[in-house]
C-alpha cells in the first residue's frame, strides 16, 4: 500500500540532520520518496499539517515482562528490588499473564512513539513476547533472560544447557521474522545470574547467529563489587575476558565503570543502553554518558521496566538524559539534538538497524512518528529539537507508522483495545497479590 | 451553585492521609461535605466513576511573563541565560504580549492540574498579569518583580522609589482581590538585582501588609560567590542581616546554602520553592531537599519559568523532585506520599493558603484536580502516590475546579480558545526575534 504523506515539518535526522516542510511517499514498507509537492498516485493521501514527522523513536532497553508491575516496587535499590519483588513476581508469571504484561508494554511504547525495541525477555515462556511483538508491529528483538546461577529463585533458575538450549531454539524461530522485523538477541540477564560457561558460550552463540548479546553491567555499586569479589574484575573486564566484547554486545546501565574499562568500550565499539529514569529510581546513579559521546561510544536510550520507571515513554527518558547530565557536566551538555540521535539514527546504530530505521531517508522503512506542533505546553520555539526533546510528551504523539503500516492513529491504536486491556490487566495482577 | 461528585477515588492529602471512594458536595465555594453515598440535592451532579480526585495542585514558583520565550534559551547557565536572553527578552514585554504570556502559562498550568500558583511577575505591565489571573479563576500569587541594581538592562531597572513604590500600588489594588483568591507577593527577584535598602524596605512593606516576600536565593554557584563578594556573606544571611528572615519568606532554588544557612532558615521558617528541572537545566545543581524535608523546612515545588524548563508541568516536578535525590540520598528518599504533598498541602502552608486549599477537607475551598484512573500507562498499582508521582502525567487531568468552579472539564479550557492563543502567541514571538 502507498501512502502520501502531505504538507509535514520532517526532522530528519539523516546526516545533515535535514529539517524540511514537505511530503513522504510510502511503498509498501520502504520510504519511497521524501519532497516537495509530490503527486504521486497512492492508496491513501495523509494530511499531516500541523504535524511534525520524526523517525520512529528507538528503545533500546526494556522489559515487556514487567509491565504488569507497575507501581509495585518503589524505594528499593536494585539487589533488593531484584529479590524482593521484580524476580519472585517474574517467576510468577503464566504464558496468559506474560502476554497481558508484553501488550500493556507495547501499547504504551507505542503509543509514545517507539517503534524499534531491544527487550530484554524472561526466563519461561518467552515465544509469548515474540507472538506479541508481531501482533503489535512493532519492530526489535527480544530474548529470554538467561539465568543459571547465582542467588536467584528456583522459579527462574534454568541449567546452563538448558538455557543455551532454549535460546538457540527461540532463536531459530524468530531471528530475522518477518523479513527482519523480529530479531533475537541473545540475553544473559547479569554476571551476578549467570555461569561463565553461559556467558562464554552465549557470545559465540550470538557471533555465529550474527546478532546482538543483551545484558546488564555495572548498573548499582554493590552489584558491580559482587561481580568483582566473584570474577576478579569489573562487568567490562568480564566480558573481555570471556570474549563476549564487540560490535554486537550491548550493556545497559554502565555507570560504575573504571576508566580502563571506558577504553576497553571503546576499543571493542560495544554499546551503552541508558536508562537515565531506572538509573536515578534505584538510587544507582548516574551515567557518564557526556564521556561515553566523548569517546565515541555509541549510547542509546531505554525505559527499563515499568517497575523502576514507572513508564515506559521514551520522551520521559529523552527529557531526563539531557537533564540529569547538566549540573555535573555544564548546561551546555546534552544538547537536544545529541539526545534525540540517541532515540533515533544513534538507537538503530547500537541495535545494528540503521539499515533500515533511525532516520527518514529514501530506501529506509517507514518508521514514521507524528507529533501535534501546536501545543500550548510546546509553543512557541526557536529550536525544533529543543521542543521535541523538553517540550513535547509521548501524548503530544497523535500517529505511528511502523513498516509502512499505521500501528496507531488519531491516537487510536489499531490492534489493540485497550480498554479491554487496562480490565485484562488488573484482573491479572490480582492473581499475583492473591497467591 | 451546589455541585455533587459521585464515587471517585479521593486522595484527600489531609493530616492521616486518608484515601476513600466516595462523594464530595461543593456548596459554592466551598466543599461542604465529603462521604459514601451523598444524596444532598445539588444543581450538578458529576460523575466521577474511573477518576482519582486530589486536591489541586500548589505550584509555589513560577514565572508567567516567560511561557512566551519556551524553547528560545536552552544550553546556557544562570547569569548567561538571565542577561542574553530571558532579561532582554523581558524587557520587550508590551502590554500585550504579556498578556499572551500569562494566558499560556495559565492554560498550561491549569490543564496540568494546578489551582494554585506563586508567580515572580515582570517589572512592567504588572496588573495584566493580575487581570489573567482573574480571568483564568486560578488561585495565587503574583508580584511585580523589583529589579534596582546590578549589572541589569536599562529595559527593566528602575530606582528603589519607583519599585518601592510600584509595587505598594500594585499590592493596595489586588492583595486579597476577589475573596483572597488573589494576592501580592513582594518580589525582590534576587539580591544581585536589588539594593540593600530596597531588599530591606520590601521586608518591612511585605510585614506590614501580611504577605509574603518571593525572591531568588542561592541557585548557582557564581551567582552565590557574586553576592559573598558584594555582601560578604550567603544569601540567606543576607537576608537575615536585612531582616527579612521569616515564615513569608519564600526562596526558590536553594541550592548552595551552608549548614549554618539550614539552620537560620530552620530557625526562621523561611520556605524553600524547589524547581527540579530549571536547576537540572541551567546546570545549577540539585537542592538538598531530604535535608530541608530532616529539618522540617517547609519545601513546595514549582516549574519555573518556561524557558529553563521548558514546561510548566507540576507532574514533571513531581517526578522529578522524587527521583534526582535517590542517587545521593538512598531509594528510599523522597517517597512519592511526601512529594504529592509538596504539591498539594505543603505547598499550602508555604504559601500561607493551607487554611483554604492543599486538601481536601469539609470547609475548604473546592480545588480539586480529577486524573483518569484506567490508563495502560499508569495501571496497575499497588501504591495510589506512586501512581500519580511516577506514572500519571499532566494529560491524565481530565477536569479542575477551582474555587468550586470548573475552569476545565472533559480536556477543554472553559475560559480560553487554546487553538486561538497559540496563533497569537507564535505572532507575538515573531516581533521579539524580528525586532
Amino acid at each position: 500500500m502507498k501512502i502520501l504523506i502531505k504538507n509535514g515539518l520532517i526532522v530528519t535526522m539523516n546526516s545533515t540532520f535535514e529539517v524540511l516542510n514537505g511530503d513522504i511517499l510510502t511503498d509498501g514498507k520502504m520510504i519511497a520518496k521524501i519532497g516537495q509537492d509530490l503527486t504521486d498516485p497512492a492508496d491513501e493521501i495523509f494530511d499531516a499539517k500541523d504535524l511534525i514527522i520524526i523517525p520512529g523513536l528507538v528503545q533500546a532497553h526494556v522489559h515487556l515482562c514487567q509491565a504488569l508491575f507497575r507501581n509495585a516496587a518503589d524505594d528499593l535499590s536494585l539487589l533488593d528490588w531484584l529479590k524482593k519483588k521484580v524476580w519472585p513476581l517474574e517467576g510468577k508469571h503464566t504464558a496468559q499473564s506474560l502476554r497481558i504484561s508484553a501488550r500493556m508494554g507495547l501499547a504504551e511504547m507505542i503509543k509514545a512513539g517507539t517503534t524499534t525495541i531491544l527487550d530484554m525477555g524472561t526466563v519461561h515462556h518467552q515465544d509469548v513476547i515474540f507472538e506479541e511483538m508481531d501482533r503489535s508491529g512493532i519492530r526489535g528483538y527480544s530474548g529470554k533472560a538467561m539465568m543459571d546461577d547465582g542467588d536467584i529463585p528456583d522459579s527462574l533458575r534454568e541449567t546452563t544447557k538448558e538455557s543455551l538450549y532454549e535460546s538457540q531454539r527461540l532463536c531459530s524461530v524468530w531471528h530475522g521474522y518477518d523479513d527482519q522485523r523480529i530479531n533475537y538477541a541473545f540475553a544473559p540477564r547479569f554476571a551476578l545470574s549467570c555461569t561463565e560457561k553461559l556467558l562464554r558460550e552465549t557470545a559465540e552463540l550470538a557471533r555465529d547467529k550474527n546478532t546482538l548479546y543483551h545484558s546488564h553491567a555495572s548498573e548499582n555499586k554493590r552489584e558491580t563489587e559482587l561481580v568483582k569479589q566473584r570474577f576478579g574484575c569489573g562487568n567490562i573486564t568480564l566480558f573481555e575476558k570471556l570474549n563476549a566484547v564487540g560490535k554486537n554486545l550491548c550493556l545497559a546501565h554502565c555507570i560504575w565503570v573504571s576508566d580502563d574499562e571506558i577504553n576497553l568500550m571503546k576499543e571493542f565499539e560495544v554499546n551503552v543502553l541508558h536508562c537515565p529514569t531506572a538509573n536515578l529510581k534505584l538510587g544507582s546513579g548516574i551515567a557518564p554518558v557526556p564521556e561515553y559521546l566523548e569517546q565515541g561510544i555509541l549510547t542509546a536510550l531505554g525505559s527499563d521496566g515499568a517497575p523502576c520507571n514507572n513508564n515506559m515513554d521514551i520522551f520521559r527518558e529523552m527529557r531526563l538524559a539531557a537533564l540529569i547530565q547538566k549540573p555535573k557536566y555544564g548546561p551546555e551538555s546534552m544538547p537536544s539534538r545529541d539526545v534525540l540521535a540517541m532515540a533515533t539514527i544513534n538507537g538503530a546504530r547500537v541495535l545494528n538497524l540503521d539499515q533500515m530505521t533511525g532516520s527518514i531517508e529514501c530506501g529506509k522503512c517507514a518508521d514514521l512518528t507524528f507529533i501535534k506542533n501546536d501545543q500550548v505546553h510546546s509553543i512557541p520555539y526557536e529550536n525544533i529539537y529543543s521542543k521535541l526533546v523538553y517540550s513535547a510528551g509521548s501524548t503530544d504523539v497523535e500517529d505511528v507508522m511502523i513498516n509502512g503500516k499505521w500501528v496507531y492513529k488519531d491516537r487510536h491504536l489499531l490492534y489493540e483495545n485497550e480498554r479491554l486491556l487496562a480490565e485484562q490487566a488488573k484482573n491479572e495482577i490480582k492473581r499475583f497479590y492473591e497467591n
